[in-house]
């Protein structure tokens, strides 16, 4: 699917399906780092217009998702609790080189690839028969929505550095997220 | 106006009007950090509903904002720079307690005056005849929303602690933002 270079493990489903109020809190809090994420990118490039106007849709789209996924937490009387962080993302991050001239590449292509996983993993979600039809649906909404984010923020480096440099480093940095995805502890979390 | 206890130094507009560009830059960085700052209480008080709902309609708004002053920054042809940050609202949040009994209180009395505040500077600016009658009628119509802020704000916190200690904390604030209000170097910035 898009990027990705392995499948996730088939029994993630299994944990997530028994904890799903767990799914619902970890993705509200996924939603909002995705939003911050991209507030971030407009307070540290604020000189390409291409890159904030398509920051400012992308915040507009998780904040609706936010709020769509905030609203069934409160319709199934379960309580926001803090963010304990996703490891995932964070090793992922750990990732991002720090010189200038290849940091912006490796900033949209990590957003890339997490937006990729998260698709994958609202697939898995849309298709699981023991989850409420509701969330099928809601999960299956997100998806194409995912999907947009992954190509705009493909595309996104694709105007900031050749093409060629963009798979190459596409390549190398889905090459480690397989890596990590293969060691996770199998988490009721988005990325778990 | 609201809960100010001095109005700006008149001279702050003369200067505004004479460099409206750093002011519509300035502008687009404020709506931002408000955004981000509502992001910001989500994430550390996610268990309050009320606090969540009322945040997401605030990123809402000043994510609208952000994008009205950020397509007459094209329009323009300026180019938004980096956030230089905002002396004012730095100054303001060293007040904040960090006591966790009494934190809350001060988180939403400083974001209260800080949009009290702005109304005030976007009323100043929707009144001045030397900006282009577009500009003046752009910020006489934000001129709503943060008041809308403003009694938010102090709503939420008067959902959280009594009405005297509420009032009793904003009088204090309010006093202490007045001087520095009145100690600013009357930069082209929307506080400043």
């Amino acid at each position: 699917m898009l990027c990705l270079h392995s499948p996730s493990n088939p029994e993630w489903i299994n944990n997530a399906k028994d904890n799903i109020h767990s799914i619902l809190i970890d993705h509200a809090h996924c939603e909002k780092k995705a939003a911050a994420n991209a507030l971030h990118l407009i307070q540290n490039y604020p000189q390409y217009p291409q890159l904030v106007l398509e920051m400012i849709a992308i915040v507009k789209e998780e904040w609706e998702h936010f709020e769509h996924v905030y609203a069934i937490i409160l319709q199934q009387n379960i309580q926001l609790t803090k963010d304990t962080g996703d490891s995932y993302a964070q090793q992922l991050s750990k990732n991002i080189r720090k010189s200038e001239d290849v940091k912006l590449l490796d900033l949209l292509l990590v957003d890339a690839i997490i937006e990729a996983r998260s698709c994958e993993r609202f697939s898995i979600l849309s298709k699981c028969m023991s989850i409420p039809s509701y969330l099928r649906e809601f999960y299956s909404t997100l998806l194409a929505s995912e999907a947009g984010h992954y190509l705009t923020f493909v595309d996104l480096a694709k105007k900031f550095y050749p093409d060629e440099i963009v798979k190459s480093r596409l390549q190398q940095l889905s090459a480690i997220e397989a890596k990590i995805v293969q060691q996770l502890h199998n988490q009721p979390t988005i990325h778990g």
